[in-house]
C-alpha cells in the first residue's frame, strides 16, 4: 500500500490518542514509528503499533503516565518511565542527555521502567539533528546465545549512533548484537528454507541450519561470536544495571507476555556536544572529509558505491518524503488490526 | 622463557629509561605492557617494546615530551600527546576522564598527537580499578575493508570496556573491529595454510582463503560486515575526528614507517562514575548477580563454563602473578632485540 509520511504519522497519532495518550505523547510516538518506516526499517516502524496498543489496553503500558527525572547530576540523569510508552520515555531521556551535554560536553541518561523502544536509531538521530553525537541502546528479554551457552543469555540489545555530518546526511548506524534479526530466521522457517550456520543455535546450543524450531527452541547467535556477546553485556550494563531497570531474564517480553504487567526494560542514551569540544564547523568539515574519502575509495568490481552507515536509510527517507512509502503487506495487516483495536480504519483516520 | 611479572616490568622500565623517558613515564609504559602480557595478550604486551624504542630513537616518539591538557570543560578534556609515548599519553587521558567523571558522572577525554597505545583494555581497566566503568578506543592506519571496498577503509580500531564487578573480577572486553587480528592471517601465511573466507579480502576486494599476499595486498574483513565497519567509524569519530587527531589514511604506520615522524594517532577514553548514579555497592551487587546468572546458565554439552569477558585474562593474570609467565618465543626474540637497542641484555636488567 502506498501512503504518505504525513498520513501514516497522522493515523498512528490518532491511534495512540484513542488509546488514551495525550496529544503530545501520541504525536511523539507517531513520529518515532513513522520516521522509522520512512528510513525503510519496516520491522521497527508502525508495524509495532499493534503491540503497543495491546499493552496500552491491557494496562502493562500506562497511557496517562509520563516519564520523570528520578535523579540527576551535572552530566547524568536517571529517567523513570513509569511504564509509559517506551518511545515517549526514550525521547524524554535523550532530550535530557542533550540538555546536559550542552552544559558539560557529554552526558548519560539511564532509563528504567520503560518498555520496547522501537528503533534505537531514532533517538541517536534526535541528538545528531541538534548537532550532537548521539548514542542509544536498550536491553531486552534474552534471545541471543553466548559462546558455549545452551539457550539465550542476553537480549538482542540494539545500539545506534548518529553523527552530524555537515553537507552530508548524519552518519547513522542501528544494529543489534545478534548476527541477524529473529524475524529473518522466522521468515526462513515460514518459507521452509535452510539458514546459514551463523544465524542460530538449536536446542542443544550448537549452530544449526534448520530454523523450524525457532523461536520456541534455540537462540540467535551473537554477531562475531564473543564480540557481539561482549557488546551485549556493555549495553546491559549501561541500559540495565546502571539505570536500575530489569536485567536479562527479568525483562518482560513486550510482545508475547499477557500485556497486563510492565516489562521494566532499560535503556541508555549518551549525547556528546561536539561544539563544546571543537567548533561545530570544524568538526563537520572533518566528518565531511572522511565521508568524501570513503565515497572515493576504490571499489570491488561491480559495486557502485561504498555506503557510509545511514546513507541507504536517508535515500529511502528522501523517496518516502517525495513519493510516499510502499508499506509491506505485513505492516498493512498489522496496522489494520491496530486500527480495529481502537475503533479506527486504516488508512482513514477520520472513519 | 619463564619470567616473573616484576622482572618483566623492571626490564621494560629500564629499557624505556635508557631511551630517555623519565622514571615515572618509564614505569607507566612498563606497567601497561607487562600487565597486558600478564593477561596473556602477548601480541600487545612487551613484544611492542622494540617498536616503541625504535621510534624513540628515531625521534618520531619524543622521550622528553609529556602529554598536556590542551582544552577542557566540565565533563571533557582534549589531551595533546606531543608525540610522547602513546601508553603514557593514554594513561594521562584516562586519568583525566576519571577525574572529571567523579565530578560529573560521565566524562570524555579525546587524544591527539598520540601513537600506537598497546592494548585498549589496560586503560578501560584503569577506570574499573577505581570503581568506574571505563571505555577506551583508538584509531589506526587503515587495515580493514568496508562492505564493497577494494582495500582498507578504517583501522582495526580497537575498543575496550571494563566494568567493576564486586566479588568478581572486572568484566573486561578488548576487541578490534576486524574479524581477526592481522597477525593470525600472517601466521597462516607463514605456515602456508588456507584461512576461513571471513578473514580477508584479496587485492580485488573479494573474500579469499589465500593469505599469501597479506599484508602487502588485501585488507582484513570487518567483524560482522557492516556492523564492524559501522563501529569502526564510531571509534574514528570519537578518537580521531573529535580529538583533532589524524584520521584514516593520514594516521602514520607506527610499525613500518621510518620512525622519524609522529604518527598522529587519536584515541578516546570515557569514564562513568557509577557511584554518582547509584550507590556503588548496589551497582556491583547487580553486576555480581548478572555474572552469577551467566555462570549458572545451561551450557552446550562438553562446555565446562560460560565465560564473562575478561575471565580468561584474569585467570592467566592470577597464574602469571603466582608462577610467572611463559613468554612465547616471538616475544622473547623481540625483547632481546629491544634490549640490544638500548645496551641492555634481556632478561638481566643489570647487565
Amino acid at each position: 500500500m502506498q501512503i504518505s509520511y504525513t498520513a501514516l504519522k497522522q493515523f498512528t497519532a490518532a491511534a495512540f490518542d484513542r488509546a488514551g495518550l495525550s496529544a503530545e505523547d501520541a504525536g511523539t510516538g507517531a513520529e518515532v514509528l513513522a520516521m522509522t518506516d520512512a528510513w525503510g526499517v519496516y520491522t521497527h516502524g508502525t508495524k509495532l503499533l499493534r503491540g503497543y496498543l495491546r499493552r496500552l489496553k491491557a494496562g502493562g503500558l500506562r497511557a496517562k503516565e509520563r516519564p520523570v527525572l528520578a535523579a540527576e547530576g551535572l552530566a547524568w540523569a536517571l529517567v523513570d518511565g513509569n511504564s509509559s510508552l517506551g518511545l515517549v520515555t526514550s525521547v524524554f531521556a535523550m532530550q535530557a542527555a542533550i540538555r546536559k551535554a550542552r552544559q558539560c560536553g557529554i552526558a548519560y541518561a539511564g532509563v528504567r521502567n520503560s518498555c520496547h523502544f522501537g528503533a534505537a536509531g531514532y533517538y541517536a538521530w534526535l541528538a545528531a539533528r541538534e548537532g550532537l553525537i548521539g548514542l542509544s541502546m536498550a536491553n531486552d528479554k534474552p534471545s541471543v546465545a553466548a559462546p558455549g551457552s545452551r539457550g539465550a543469555i542476553t537480549g538482542s540489545n540494539p545500539i545506534a549512533y548518529a553523527v552530524p555530518a555537515g553537507n552530508h546526511r548524519a552518519i547513522l548506524l542501528d544494529m543489534s548484537v545478534a548476527t541477524v534479526a529473529g524475524g529473518k530466521v522466522y521468515a526462513a522457517r515460514t518459507r521452509g528454507e535452510k539458514i546459514p550456520a551463523t544465524w542460530l543455535v538449536g536446542g542443544d546450543g550448537k549452530p544449526t541450519t534448520d530454523p523450524s524450531g525457532y523461536p520456541e527452541v534455540g537462540a540467535l547467535q551473537p554477531a562475531a561470536g564473543h564480540k557481539g556477546y561482549g557488546i551485549a553485556l556493555l549495553i546491559e550494563t549501561l541500559a540495565g544495571l546502571l539505570s536500575g531497570a530489569a536485567v536479562t531474564h527479568s525483562v518482560g517480553n513486550w510482545m508475547w507476555d499477557d500485556g497486563t504487567s510492565p516489562t521494566h526494560h532499560g535503556a541508555a542514551f549518551i549525547a556528546v556536544d561536539t561544539d563544546a569540544i571543537m567548533p561545530a564547523s570544524q568538526f563537520t568539515r572533518r566528518v565531511e572529509a572522511m565521508v568524501d574519502e570513503i565515497h572515493s575509495a576504490p571499489r570491488v568490481e561491480g559495486v557502485d558505491r561504498i555506503y557510509v552507515p545511514g546513507e541507504m536509510e536517508w535515500e529511502r527517507y528522501d523517496r518516502a518524503m517525495k513519493d510516499g512509502m510502499q508499506l509491506p503487506l505485513d505492516v498493512v495487516t498489522s496496522l489494520q488490526e491496530a486500527a480495529g483495536m481502537v475503533g479506527l480504519c486504516f488508512p482513514n483516520v477520520a472513519s
